[in-house]
């Protein structure tokens, strides 16, 4: 689009998101409603546009993995539904107390969640990522630009067209979302720092990084998902392969697998043949260091291989002669997203969650459990491995900011300082209840 | 300071930051104490330094206000010491529980607050500055890497001097803490990403910007504080005089202080004089629009005004006809930082908490509360008006971090996929009481 088409649609989308922000919630969830009603009734519709970029992206010659995530079948769609439905009925994430402190008679001070402003999603194929993303943004009161991958832009375009129809009706109007067509939009959308507050980049890793490194806009979310099991050796050695078993093969193209598997020497003999059989039963290939050919039959470790997310039915397996070498190194090499231990030892489980500096770390358990859905927040934007906003798995509250809220009733800083200063009271009161934004405080 | 050798010292620094953030409260508090006893007990070492940057501040022809930032007098160290007492009496803020959810028996989750790791300290003049940041970071378990500016290097110098050496009786060790000498070292340390996980500037705008516009490391601060005064037209105009002359006149450099009062066009006639003759009083200077100077005497409106951020004894003044068009100033010439509405009209109040998209919003009350102390915050390391992570006047929250900590005994998540998933509990959990990091979950 036009650079200045382009801005003007922005600004235009930044004033109706705040339209949306001060909207109720029984506003914003109805609209939910009714959007999701509208898209199953324009199945065929969305059936028939997707075929058609299905046909071209297989005419194309693209990867198999990218036309299945492509595919947006009937089931798809029923899943994408009661995500909608769903969120629908999540806690209004607009408004909420966070602090409430009265500073002194008269002069009530309130830290309230707010929506961040506009949101910036630039997604791959995936048609019911921007389902999910649109339903999040509108329930928690952002404006939302899309951008989404030239594959599917056939079925995003009647997707955002059914959605933005649902607006009709309802007064918060259609123009807190918007759908992106040209490629060259994404350049022009990193550099709309004014515009944009926040942005999600869900695709490849050289896609995320290169968003992250050509943008001074904060973005959310991770580019390497190079995770770690780590067998110690107090380690329940049954449950040991289990877990790694379902790390590996649950779904080998998350980011959540796990990519390399940590033994430690004094378990290796006994762990590592039925570490290799059940990995095997998965089809997995493994790469070992020399130590562990000595064990098994593995492709010899090769320069790079502890930085390799597979991504696939691949592993890596590595002897470390402590738990601290573990964790060294996992700080190496890791990507700071979901490490697990597996061990019996209580206090070498707390070392591995003091130590290791990821957004996720589990004891005895699959890093697959790593996801907004499992740990019960309803739906997620992605995974951050930031340090700072959102870490983990990014739901509802990954999209909000906070605004201090203070009212008084003529008070002057004067008072409060000087030679006999007042002292403040800071008491603090109960966060219950509806802020200063709808309640009767004032 | 050599590249390499920099680099070297900042890894070093990361990994002692690890040790901070494993130790127990205990010993981060006696080292504050310790701390604030041995200051005390060198203030005749930090005097004499001090009186050396001072005079040679002098001597190259510094400016008043910074020389007097610089000056750290026996009553400034007095407070310093106070305030990290204060810090010292603080909840501890790390493994505070944000979340306790059972996922499903024996498989609980926990979100953990925990040090965000490494945080880069760019400060200018004021010495009492580098006391606060370094007992907030060591309060909180971070690393910090400190530039002061180059006319207080001598009391840096000693200030860290005697900050380490009280280092040596704990073992926490020392090297958490590092002073950078050279201005070079700067641009270096804004490269750093994979070392600094936060940058924290203060000083001036154009320090602030340059820092923001250099880096990819998250930033927290504000470049300008252009706050604004809107006196609705159903405001007492009484309080409002007070509060504008409060906003204004006691601490007129302060980023909080006010720089437009906006007035609504139906009292302008009723407030401006009073209004005049307050600010007088302040020996305040007043640029206003063509109505403005009508009533009062004020230097006309030239462009640009509305962003200037005076610091100093001038205030614009600008009549506006309606609370929207109030609205609309502010979020085209504000700097999100601090804004206030003066009206008896709840309503009123309510529209404009809801539409201006600032970190602080106040109604009836001076710019001025806009502050860490006042909001009872403890201490503040700044005012952020960002929109992601910390938002407002930033105390040790917003130094923290978060994990997720998730405990099973053998969970797999092909328990809960395929044809027959076993449902998850999601069972809330009160946050009450330790986390697994020192608890008795394990």
């Amino acid at each position: 689009m036009e650079k200045h088409a382009l801005h003007q649609r922005i600004r235009a989308l930044r004033a109706s998101s705040k339209h949306l922000a001060a909207s109720s919630e029984q506003e914003r969830n109805a609209l939910l409603l009714t959007i999701a009603e509208n898209l199953r009734t324009a199945y065929p519709a969305i059936a028939s546009a997707n075929d058609a970029d299905v046909k071209a992206a297989r005419e194309s010659g693209q990867k198999e993995s990218l036309i299945k995530r492509l595919i947006f079948s009937e089931e798809k769609l029923e899943a994408s539904l009661a995500g909608i439905r769903q969120v629908a009925q999540l806690a209004d994430p607009i408004g909420k107390v966070k602090l409430r402190r009265l500073l002194d008679t008269g002069l009530l001070l309130e830290q309230v969640t707010f929506p961040i402003g506009v949101i910036g999603m630039i997604f791959e194929a995936r048609p019911d990522a921007l389902i999910q993303i649109v339903s999040l943004c509108l329930k928690s009161g952002n404006g939302i630009i899309l951008k989404g991958g030239r594959e599917a832009q056939r079925t995003n375009t009647v997707l955002v067209d059914v959605i933005k129809h649902s607006c009709i009706d309802s007064h918060l109007g259609d123009a807190w979302l918007t759908l992106l067509e040209s490629h060259s939009d994404v350049d022009q959308i990193l550099g709309m720092d004014d515009e944009i507050d926040l942005l999600i980049p869900r695709g490849s890793n050289q896609f995320v990084k290169y968003v992250m490194e050509h943008t001074s806009i904060p973005v959310l979310g991770h580019a390497d998902g190079i995770c770690h099991l780590y067998i110690d050796e107090k380690a329940d050695l049954q449950k040991a392969v289990e877990i790694a078993f379902d790390s590996k093969t649950q779904y080998p193209a998350a980011c959540n697998a796990v990519e390399t598997i940590l033994v430690h020497e004094k378990v290796a003999d006994k762990v590592l043949q039925s570490l290799a059989k059940r990995l095997s039963e998965g089809n997995v290939v493994i790469h070992g260091d020399s130590a562990v050919c000595s064990y098994i039959h593995a492709i010899p470790y090769e320069e790079g291989d502890w930085r390799r997310e597979y991504l696939q039915n691949e592993v890596n397996i590595h002897i470390v002669d402590s738990l601290e070498r573990a964790i060294d190194h996992i700080e190496a090499y890791g990507s700071h997203h979901t490490d697990v231990i597996v061990s019996e030892d209580s206090q070498a489980v707390r070392t591995f969650f003091s130590q290791v500096d990821s957004a996720d770390v589990f004891a005895n358990c699959s890093t697959r459990f790593s996801d907004g859905y499992r740990f019960g927040l309803g739906a997620e934007v992605g995974i951050s491995t930031a340090k700072i906003h959102a870490r983990g798995p990014v739901g509802l509250e990954g999209l909000m900011s906070t605004k201090y809220l203070l009212s008084g009733c003529g008070q002057v800083v004067s008072t409060y300082a000087g030679s006999v200063p007042k002292p403040f009271l800071h008491e603090e009161l109960s966060c219950e209840g509806l802020s200063m934004l709808t309640g009767e405080q004032l």
